[in-house]
């Protein structure tokens, strides 16, 4: 008999969840629009719907789950479940754990969804055989998580990795309006906003139809402005990739990872020109040779990558007796 | 029967070696100069004859010691015994390990001196509970070492902890030199480069004598400068422990520790005034709540921080057997 699992990504528009099997088998999907306006409830009961579903209709039963892991956008505590805050979800202080084991009879488990993202990287794309690593995703904002000495580092509050906030002038106060955080610098809504000022200072781009209309700029128009040769969008992502460069290679001399892999829109969207500018700022921004043996390399496994990290916290176990 | 270790801390300029029971008494200490000019071979030799006469003169025999651990001011292999390069001893690519087991039969341990340190403060002033903690020396440079989840972390090539060498700022390279590393702007060396200028430059301070007769400045002298209300070197000296608090503040956003430990001779012979300043802008520049239970102090054990640290790496047994 074949052991399984249920990991579901919770987003503040849509929760994905998916049967997996230990070896890494997605078996079958589910994905329903997130409810938030009825707080908590409304989001246990579509998971306890998918949860059911995935049973009924797929190749497990509830015998061979051998938990629930929900991936939150945002700080939790492993040990008790408890969300402290996920505004995506309009979740503040909530213990949803509780809450979704009152209706399934199946072990429930937490993780923020950068740090489950990581936890599938490291178990799918190094079979854990991946000792200092930074994960990083660039999207609307900059999001990292850490593997350090084999394992998945929380920090004292939950709160590590919040490297989007870190920031890029350490001679400045944080307070000095001048004193941009990483991802006020490098998140694809930072470059889309220096993009629009530029194209609305008169610079020509083939984004300019989009400025005019007002649509939205996603990583995908980026892409294919690249794709054509958009000097505007090249040069700002240009920018926005070197800075990125320079904190993980600021970051290397500090913690001297093995590998640091990354991902999220930017980087899926237009990996083939960020990442050998990133690799290259990151080369001459580490001290000595602290990042000389170092792989800086994008994840392939995108979107999926939280949905392969629930085993990992099964296996850990976190909050399954009191601690 | 007692156990007792012998530690000893290798500096550039003495050898400190002293025998230390499991409940951290330092029931005697050698001291000798460090004879570099010999590279290894006479290193070994003050190393085996500081061990010796500790133990023909202790209470202690070859019975009861668990092992010895050097503390090395360099980057080491603490599996292999191989220090890679340790410049203020003049060593590079030499296992000190295999050359000193020769002369005596007994377990040798090698930690990077930093390390070592952050695992006496850890182990005396902590009595091991304490789960993140940067430990940060300012000096003639800036180190520091981190245990996270409990342990020390050394990193993928033993080089974690280079704070000295991290940017100040991302928005530029490396190579520029207006891009100035944490060190070269905030360790006590870069502080009385600043503070001499100014004296050159005509203005008034306590201890314009010591430029005029070309004295050194070290860190008693600021100490001595400040309690006297000296404005220069207040004025430069709450600069630098800005931008320390800030640096530490930033870390804190990235990796949330419950605490943070300052040393060095610049926090031990000023650590009432740069302390507070620190803990200000620390406060300031940390995001969100990730630093709002962090702990930021000075150690009370100062230069024996190194010896109290032994016991964690001969317990730990790394390099005991092969890996």
């Amino acid at each position: 008999m074949k052991d399984y699992t249920v990991t579901i990504d919770l987003g503040g528009t849509k929760i994905l969840s998916a049967l997996i099997d230990e070896e890494n088998n997605i078996l079958m999907r589910e994905k329903v629009s997130t409810d938030i306006k009825d707080g908590g409830e409304g989001i246990v009961k579509d998971i306890v719907a998918s949860v059911e579903s995935l049973i009924n209709n797929g190749e497990a039963n509830y015998e061979n789950i051998k938990g629930i892991c929900l991936g939150i956008p945002g700080i939790i505590n492993p040990f008790d479940g408890l969300i402290y805050n996920a505004p995506n979800l309009n979740l503040t202080n909530y213990n949803i754990k509780n809450d979704i084991q009152k209706k399934i009879n199946l072990p429930v488990f937490l993780e923020n969804d950068v740090n489950l993202g990581a936890l599938g990287i490291k178990r799918v794309e190094y079979k854990n055989q991946v000792k200092n690593m930074l994960v990083i995703f660039v999207g609307t904002g900059i999001g990292s998580a850490l593997i350090l000495n084999g394992a998945l580092y929380r920090g004292s509050s939950f709160f590590a990795g919040e490297i989007g906030h870190m920031l890029l002038n350490l001679q400045k106060d944080r307070s000095k309006k001048s004193n941009m955080t990483f991802e006020n610098f490098a998140s694809r809504t930072a470059v889309v906003s220096r993009i629009i000022e530029s194209i609305q200072d008169g610079e020509s781009s083939i984004l300019k139809d989009y400025v005019m209309k007002g649509r939205k700029i996603k990583s995908k128009a980026i892409a294919e402005a690249i794709n054509s040769g958009d000097k505007l969008v090249m040069e700002h992502l240009t920018d926005s990739s070197k800075v990125i460069g320079n904190m993980l290679g600021n970051l290397q001399t500090f913690l001297n990872f093995d590998t640091i892999v990354l991902g999220g829109g930017v980087v899926e969207a237009a990996g083939d020109f960020v990442l050998p500018i990133i690799q290259k700022s990151f080369k001459k921004s580490y001290f000595d040779v602290t990042g000389e043996n170092t792989k800086i390399v994008s994840t392939k496994i995108g979107d999926d990558a939280p949905l392969f990290g629930g085993w990992e916290v099964i296996n850990e176990g976190l909050g399954l007796s009191v601690e």
